[in-house]
């Protein structure tokens, strides 16, 4: 298959969040149209997307919501059960801990670490902070192939390196800085600052 | 100037975050190359992006780093006083407000809201949360032009009611469903399972 841009990967969980609203609603087809103008975008946008991965829509019907999120769980490999690592429990790991409740898909926290020795051993939801010292072991045992940052930027390279060593396949970085990884390692940043400027360019 | 595309302009934060790292460490200059090693990305999407706003780098010299700076702030209108106001003060709403002080820019959080009678009056930061019958006044007293929703799912559409009526021009929403507003009004959605579920993507 060729290589897919990072756009077009970044919109896919985009399309199937709205496509599980639809299902909860009970609702059974869409058409790209009315797709791109609830979501705000382009309805080509839409097509040409889904089209790299397969002829999923019917000409004059549109998309079979069940089908398609079907598909797209499995283009994003959701139909495996993916275990989630995250390090800082702080304010911003908890509420991320918290959205483990909103993760329909087989993708779960299953592990949460700090350093701080008065957040070892507390509970967030059903998951007991560890020290970082276990780390590897756990990350090992659980199998835990992504790992989330939520520590403050001065600490973001050491966690990244532990995740790595650890084996890790993936980070996603709310910390406000850049990490450095070896190319293999994918990493998105999450920062909520970036969001914030790029919704400034749209101020009149 | 033509449209430039959402892609586009949500990667010029990420641009402006990594000119700024460099400037702290006083590098006066950085090749597309390196720009682009630096950030995994390929310096010739960057040099694009770039140039739809101008020519800032110099052939065989790469770009200036203050001065890239300065332009992408103006592009991004990072060089007004932007005042944003928070709906939610749970973990997540807590975690940004403490992000303010990483907002370099004149972009700050200056309102939090939260209509449970146990959070209306409590302190995050120098912030004192306000209960949602103050947002219309309060929102137009500041010149708030920027909404962040942090509540859960079920109540997002009626914060985003709230913010639209009371006048602001875009809304980051991260609660996990998808608002309705009208046309004129910019969302983004920074909705943490996506991030982690484009992630899953790229795991072999």
């Amino acid at each position: 298959m060729k290589k897919i841009s990072e756009a077009v990967v970044r919109r896919l969980p985009i399309y199937l969040r709205f496509l599980n609203e639809l299902h909860v609603r009970n609702i059974q087809t869409i058409s790209s149209r009315d797709f791109g103008e609830r979501l705000g975008m382009n309805p080509a946008q839409i097509r040409k997307d889904l089209n790299y991965f397969g002829e999923f829509g019917k000409k004059g019907i549109g998309y079979d919501v069940p089908y398609l999120i079907e598909k797209i769980q499995q283009i994003l490999k959701l139909d495996q059960t993916i275990h989630v690592a995250l390090v800082g429990a702080g304010n911003l790991g908890h509420a991320l801990c918290n959205y483990n409740i909103y993760l329909k898909s087989n993708m779960k926290i299953t592990a949460v670490f700090d350093d701080f020795p008065e957040k070892v051993g507390s509970q967030i939801n059903n998951l007991i902070v560890q020290p970082m010292s276990e780390l590897t072991k756990t990350v090992q045992s659980q199998a835990i192939r992504i790992g989330i940052i939520t520590v403050p930027a001065s600490e973001a390279q050491n966690v990244a390196d532990a995740f790595v060593k650890a084996g890790v396949e993936a980070i996603l970085n709310f910390a406000p800085s850049i990490i450095k990884v070896p190319q293999e390692i994918k990493v998105h940043h999450a920062d909520f600052t970036t969001e914030l400027h790029s919704l400034a360019y749209y101020l009149d």
